[in-house]
């Protein structure tokens, strides 16, 4: 099958390069999360055409195709998990267009979250979501992921900003949709049903974003609490007193600590950290929202505010909350990073739970997250070379799992569904919801070649 | 069949409430738009079950179903085209939950956008999109139709606050989409398929929305322009500056002339005026962006600019905004409200050719619109008993979409699809994209009970 694939590409797609190396197959076979398996072939397209004719190909033979960018992925969604072959979109990088009067740009997948970023910023605009991984991966697999970040609460996640998309269907028609206005009603919203689709219904192209106007100023401040449902209930307070702050971020002691011992931060030994940006045009409008915050601070016996006076003072604040996931990175040898959201009014009733988890279960589990929309990413740390613990781990997922639904929350506020969350998907949606995504998914890849194994969707 | 409909209610649900007098079957014969029929029955649910049950009912037997709220549709979506039931939900019109610590609120279809809007007020909050259509609309209504308004610019369409639904499927099956969390990346995104389907895909039976803030301080000004073309650049010129107008409407020369005519308000006789207003929480913040606004007015040779001194001024200037409708209604006898919507950079030539249009065609065309998003409304106005007249007014408008098409811009950018434009959808996506929509409507709705007629979805 690889060798008529590989035959096939020579002949009529002779510029397209892949290989079936070990060492690149190796490279190919997982992302960031502990999933694995090893694909038959990497190829590296560089124009719709070439995907076109690959996925025509690969559908006529029941080939499997898992479309990647940088892999950046944490619940499997980029792992062969049925072999096949992986379309690493990574060489189509280019911004094919930026139009500041149309507030748009233009994207091949393959460009870097962080690229578009720079092309952005002299003109003074940005594509707000701010993914943690956002130097790396890609935008086609933020718009594949529903990609978050440190500025959903005010500026919303990828399915903001996408207007518009060419996407490689199964049998290698091409499809547009969406279009280059800011506004539309016309017909289904065939956008959104391929954002945050994790490749599973097509392969993405080409990407419209809309951009907005970078804010311009910023008030900042960190603040401690010697209770995490006092961090909890000063969230809940900020987001209904009538602000809206750009970041609102939260760590607990158990990340506090990582990031002390694996940097020279020297933070207090405290339950809760939160630290808040107000942006806007004019010092007055972040200040005047800033003071609402530390107000709200305060009247949560908040045990040490800290603001920054200068924009130095704003980046000592930033550095604990950017060396987070480096610190628990270090904590253990393996760790189940979890990415739940919760309506906003049971973040501190979370935050409590997981502790006492964390107790139950003797397990150190370090919460970190975008508290502002809720999403919180409470990370259990174990060794995994020990069985026992291991198990115990799971068994305290489960539980957090089980809390999430009871709270009516999410299994994941940004990081997909993957391999990892698959299992669960019907604890989150209905069956007529679960019946939907499997009638979706039949429609637009009757074959099951696009990224099977994924979100549940099993063949009929 | 509809003896067999009415012997059904009685014995299943005898609760509910319905008509086949002659005066209710007029009424319910048409919309806002000039589309009618009669259906053979109108019913008024009052809960989710009946609902189910009389879909289960009406699709067994191939009975049409056309879902509406208050009618104040401009494209004939809310027509029962092809007969069968009304199903009028303007009885479901509570509002289940207000939860500002969760910043949502969950409400029935038939809540109207205004009620809402009184109920979060005390709280300081807001569902943003503001459709004009908004002391009678229901939020059915604008969530069937991705209703926009006033201030999609800054605060987007009714679809960039729809958390989650309950739908009612073809079949009498209930599923629930979405959920209460601000922030998710679970599964495919259901919800968004169902906003905007203007009632072809499933009933709405509930609708969970995220709330904002209300702004508390504005600032607000109106220029006026000797040359449409000069107030284009002028609005594509704010929309890249770096700052974003709250509102941002345009009003042409005829709409300024039907205004004066038909009001007491004394309006310059000009080509063209802008009504901008910019929001924040300090004057400071709303005064720096207004400053930037005015000068860009200036750099594009406003004729005069007025800029209000106090909430009574503001009022004022909002008044000839506010009339623009009522003034374009008495223009003539027939009217073809377009709702077009354009690349920000196509603002000022679509302006221009909708002038040169006018003159070609010795009919009057005034265009008001939301300018901020691109979105246009040229209404053509003529005489519908003058044949030739009308024939005259159509051929203006299929240039007019024709141009749409070529500036890449939409039909709609806030009206819907509905029968009126059903005819031309093909011209705004491609095959690939309509054939996507008609899978999509053969997979939810196989019998092509649910508003059939509309949206150019025919049954196979």
């Amino acid at each position: 099958m690889i060798n008529e694939l590989r035959e096939f590409l020579k002949s009529q797609h002779p510029g397209v390069e892949y290989t079936s190396g070990l060492i690149d197959l190796v490279s190919y076979s997982t992302d960031a999360s502990t999933n694995q398996n090893r694909p038959l072939m990497a190829v590296w397209p560089t124009s719709t055409g070439q995907i076109s004719g690959i996925l025509a190909f690969c559908n006529e033979r029941g080939i499997p195709v898992t479309a990647r960018g940088a892999g950046t992925g944490l619940t499997g969604m980029a792992v062969p998990i049925e072999g096949g072959i992986v379309l690493d979109l990574c060489r189509m990088n280019r911004i094919k267009k930026l139009s500041i009067a149309d507030r748009l740009a233009v994207v091949e997948p393959g460009v870097v979250f962080g690229d578009l970023a720079k092309a952005l910023a002299p003109h003074g605009f940005c594509f707000p979501p701010d993914p943690s991984s956002g130097i790396v991966a890609t935008l086609g697999g933020n718009v594949a992921t529903n990609a978050g970040g440190l500025k959903g609460a005010k500026y919303g996640t990828t399915k903001d900003y996408v207007l518009g998309l060419e996407v490689v269907l199964a049998n290698g028609q091409v499809m547009r949709t969406g279009g280059k206005t800011l506004k539309t009603s016309s017909g289904y919203n065939l956008t959104q049903l391929f954002v945050g689709s994790e490749g599973t219904l097509g392969v993405i192209s080409e990407i419209t974003l809309k951009i907005n106007p970078l804010p311009t100023v910023f008030s900042t401040a960190m603040a401690s609490f010697d209770n995490v449902e006092d961090a909890g209930r000063a969230i809940t307070g900020i987001m209904q007193s009538g602000i809206l702050p750009a970041v609102l971020e939260i760590m607990d002691r158990a990340t506090i600590k990582a990031v002390s011992q694996y940097s020279e931060l020297e933070l207090p030994q405290c339950a809760a950290m939160i630290l808040v940006e107000t942006d806007g045009f004019t010092k007055g409008e972040t200040e005047y929202q800033l003071d609402k915050v530390l107000g709200l601070f305060k009247a949560n016996q908040a045990s040490s505010i800290r603001k920054a006076g200068s924009q130095q003072e704003r980046m000592a604040l930033w550095k604990a909350r950017k060396a987070a996931y480096g610190g628990l990175a270090n904590l253990n040898n393996t760790l189940l990073v979890e990415d739940l959201a919760v309506p906003m009014s049971k973040v501190a009733p979370m935050l409590k739970f997981v502790e006492e988890l964390s107790l139950r279960y003797g397990l150190t589990i370090a919460t970190a997250g975008h508290a502002g929309d809720g999403n919180l990413h409470p990370t259990i740390c174990f060794d995994g070379a020990n069985q026992a613990e291991a198990e115990r781990a799971h068994q305290a997922a489960a539980e957090l799992f089980d809390k999430i639904i009871e709270f009516e929350g999410t299994l994941t506020g940004e990081h997909g569904i993957g391999l990892d969350k698959a299992p669960l998907l019907h604890t989150e949606h209905d069956a007529e919801a679960m019946a939907a995504m499997g009638g979706l998914k039949n429609y637009f890849d009757p074959n099951h070649i696009l990224n099977p194994g994924k979100m549940a969707l099993t063949k009929p």
